[in-house]
């Protein structure tokens, strides 16, 4: 009965895209101001037109429905607009991670087919390098920020090519919420970068799910210390439309700026890797300014230390942990703070807060499993096992690499790659990435729980663990340590910190001082790390602990 | 190239439904405080169980996917755990206006082909003597609440229903999310009333965009003043689930009761017809008690008087205008409020915030156009249209009725019936229903900005306009008013106050004192009082103005 005569229509059914936020938006606050950067501003009008004009210039030089649109630029507003221009054409962006070489920009740019290019000049040499290795011409169109670098390459100037658009073109809304609409090359640690495809629907939920996860109030002040490169900016780019707010955009992660532009804007809201708080954390006097406000600082990749958190807190942070990966559209798990974790002592409640908690508002799902079985491990705290995922704000898929896709999909879960326990609350806790565990004697070591041991250490700034080949237990872990300024501590104090906490055969057998390499998104690289631990000179264990 | 290889499957493509957000909050917060009701109170995982217990209970009694069953109750915990029960065996819910007479819930029983009918013991009689009428016998479940009536009509009572039921029964998600989850039948001032079907898919997104279009907070308190059977309790039966907030049940709407419940339960939140407005803004000292929070109070159907809400500010409420109907899942536009308006005047501030604004986040467009061309009128504030909507929130039509459902839809656009002026900055405000406009001498009339300026003078309490027939002009205003206690006032002194704000023609002839007839859900009935006006002995106008 109620399948007769009642189908979709022009008026109830409308395909979910965050483009619409835009459209709604400018409607609505013209006048507000949606971007900032350096002395310029643009206010919604202002942004929604350059949108327009971008979109249509693309048109004109070709761009359709299903084409690969790159662009190469830091935390810009050409970025954001790109983000609503590309898609509103039914294109779709690829946005490229600035810290790529020539050669991995070569590769996706030919394995995206991407047919026209936005370089900020600031990366003018790698990408004249990366056209160089492509066996075909594209289209490309240079990027002069007034903040930024001035290395001349395409045929014409990003502003240029605006004015030539049309401010009164229609941003369209796709035909399928299903349609293609980004494209973001995983930072391929091994093998070739795997190009994650997104759709409209998952990035209207997601930018939906975050104001209810971070109750978000109309019209924050956004800064932009996240690469918007880094999986979809976590969906913000779509979510500051919903509200009214203001993105303030920033090149380059430097504390003193990132300290002024709070101060300056009335900065409210801001996300980024971990890395980013502890530079604001570690912020020495002169680099840091006072600001009346709480800044609520959004956090993923690894825990937060105690530590770090408690400086941030003093400095007028709030600190919301989050978890989730490029496939997943950002955030997928939160550490859902309740209140009856107020009153508990400082080290209980970082111990809390370092978990990655439970599913984001737009989760489904999200089991910790065997992955053979694909049963739940008990929710003991101990049992490890794969995070996965069911969720409308789960990739399509990896582009032209049906192999990986269905690897990613095995049994009807999206599979992170990542080892967790759950703990009896149902709050999960990343102990290690599948291919970081460290098998030693035929125990799992967790990384991540040796590392955050390293952490309580007052001398330790920053530390990875990685396994090191043992010719008696297998592999060992090896502690890259970095000291904090003007502390010291031998391999030995750590060692003996360690096993003061830890069981025994967790603790590392060698440690090695030094800063750590890192990626664009401030993630350790611990491939590199495990190639170095490799390199070292063999060392034959005993057999005591 | 986008098409090959990333088709949905079960880890990123999930049918949206508002069923998915309880799931995750009773895992989350099974002990956080669900719903109270008088002295009883469940928490999440008490509040979840009932509900898989009265699924389970009802798939033993035979209902099944498409089956209607009917539910005739206040604001109560059965009412609420229907809305997750019943559509979570794939059923659908239609939620019976409690004020209806035997002889229309005869009808909508009859049409909607229910099944199965769950009905509070206060409403024993008329259900009786609807049942008499209705030619077939239904499953009658009887609710025997603690906090009212006792008048056994059913065959079992609700309680042991759910006793009956399994706990770990599991609630599904629709195979689709345009599946029909709730029907609810207007109010029908002429003609049968309609059944309004709702699918999953609009509950999902309009339960999201309360979120973000109130800046709601977690765990916000919420007391149901807003009859939870209209337009679905403006979708927050599902919203809190999202926000683990708490369900304050009431089963009818009085002062005292009220101001009891804020204070008592911390109430934050709050939705109502200005009626409870009204209510709570005119009550006497002994009837209010202070509170030490502000509750924020969304108020939709006609436009709050300044004078309520000033005094309702002065009693600790900050109000919300939003407007919508049966046909739109509760809310669709809202009155943006911009922080430029807050120094203005109270006078000017009350004007804006009686419009009713903007799209709300949820919806893709609304526009007030000329219902015969499609066109939208010139947004100069003057010239009048229909109200037009799209978006994912809009109803899929009218049960077995495809003429009015394809008058609703005619032309790709969601018809209000209501009729509205665009203003220069895009807020639209309501004029009239369409049916309630008065043309008198060719112009047309609206009777709310009659109403308004009567509102104004400081003895009406309420005020209605409607149309009375005039030999000289066609139809000429009629005012029924109700004076505000211990004041006094004539026809002619407020005439002359009309005539004193208001073009000649626009201004009452007649006015009558009195009460004013009003539905369930707290609006008034003019089409009684168009009853009324014409039956009035005729007058002959004079033509001077």
């Amino acid at each position: 009965m109620y399948d007769i005569d009642l189908p979709k229509n022009e008026a109830n059914f409308i395909p979910l895209s965050p483009i619409s936020f835009l459209k709604r938006c400018q409607r609505i606050y013209p006048e507000q101001t949606a971007v900032i950067h350096g002395n310029r501003s643009y206010n919604y009008a202002e942004f929604y037109t350059r949108c327009r004009q971008l979109a249509s210039a693309l048109v004109d030089r070709g761009i359709r429905r299903g084409d690969t649109v790159a662009i190469l630029a830091p935390n810009t507003p050409p970025m954001l607009e790109a983000h609503y221009a590309v898609p509103g054409i039914g294109a779709v962006l690829n946005p490229l991670n600035v810290r790529l070489d020539a050669e991995t920009i070569a590769f996706i740019l030919r394995h995206s087919e991407a047919k026209l290019l936005l370089v900020d000049r600031e990366y003018g040499q790698v990408t004249r390098d990366a056209l160089n290795l492509l066996d075909r011409s594209l289209q490309v169109v240079d990027i002069k920020d007034a903040e930024g670098f001035d290395d001349r390459l395409g045929e014409i100037e990003y502003e240029d090519l605006l004015a030539s658009g049309n401010p009164d073109f229609e941003l369209s809304l796709p035909s399928d919420e299903w349609d293609a609409f980004i494209l973001s090359y995983t930072s391929g640690t091994t093998g070739d970068p795997k190009g994650v495809v997104y759709h409209h629907r998952g990035a209207y939920i997601n930018a939906l799910a975050n104001v209810a996860a971070w109750s978000l109030p109309n019209r924050p002040v956004y800064l932009w210390t996240l690469p918007i490169f880094h999986s979809l900016g976590w969906c913000f780019p779509w979510t500051l439309s919903l509200l009214a707010g203001t993105h303030v955009c920033l090149r380059k992660a430097d504390p003193t700026e990132i300290y002024r532009l709070i101060q300056k804007h009335g900065v409210t809201h801001m996300c980024g890797a971990p890395i980013v708080m502890s530079m604001l954390a570690n912020a020495r006097e002169g680099e840091t300014i006072t600001f009346p406000q709480t800044v609520k600082f959004m956090t993923a990749a690894s825990a937060p230390p105690a530590a770090v958190i408690e400086r941030m807190e003093m400095r007028g942070f709030e600190i919301q942990h989050v978890y989730g990966m490029t496939e997943v559209f950002g955030p997928s798990t939160i550490c859902e703070w309740k209140p009856s974790w107020d009153t508990l002592g400082t080290a209980h409640r970082a111990a809390l807060k370092a978990r990655q908690g439970v599913a984001y508002p737009s989760v489904e799902d999200v089991a910790v499993m065997n992955p053979d079985t694909l049963t739940p491990v008990p929710a003991d705290g101990q049992s490890m096992g794969e995070v996965m995922m069911r969720s409308n704000t789960v990739m399509r898929g990896y582009l032209r690499n049906p192999k990986a896709t269905e690897a990613a999909f095995a049994g009807g879960w999206f599979h992170s790659g990542d080892l967790a326990v759950m703990h009896p609350d149902g709050y999960l806790e990343i102990r290690d990435r599948s291919k970081d565990i460290i098998i030693s004697g035929g125990e799992n070591i967790s990384t991540i729980e040796v590392e955050g041991v390293l952490y309580r250490h007052p001398s330790v700034q920053e530390v990875a663990v990685v396994a090191r080949p043992d010719e008696t237990w297998g592999e060992s872990p090896c502690a890259f340590v970095s000291l904090r300024e003007g502390t010291r501590a031998s391999s030995e104090e750590l060692i003996e910190h360690c096993r003061s906490l830890l069981a025994h055969y967790k603790c590392p057998r060698t440690v090695v001082f030094g800063p750590l390499p890192k990626t664009s998104t401030g993630k350790i690289q611990k491939f590199v790390l495990r190639e170095r631990a490799k390199a070292l000179r063999p060392e034959k264990s005993g057999v005591a602990n």
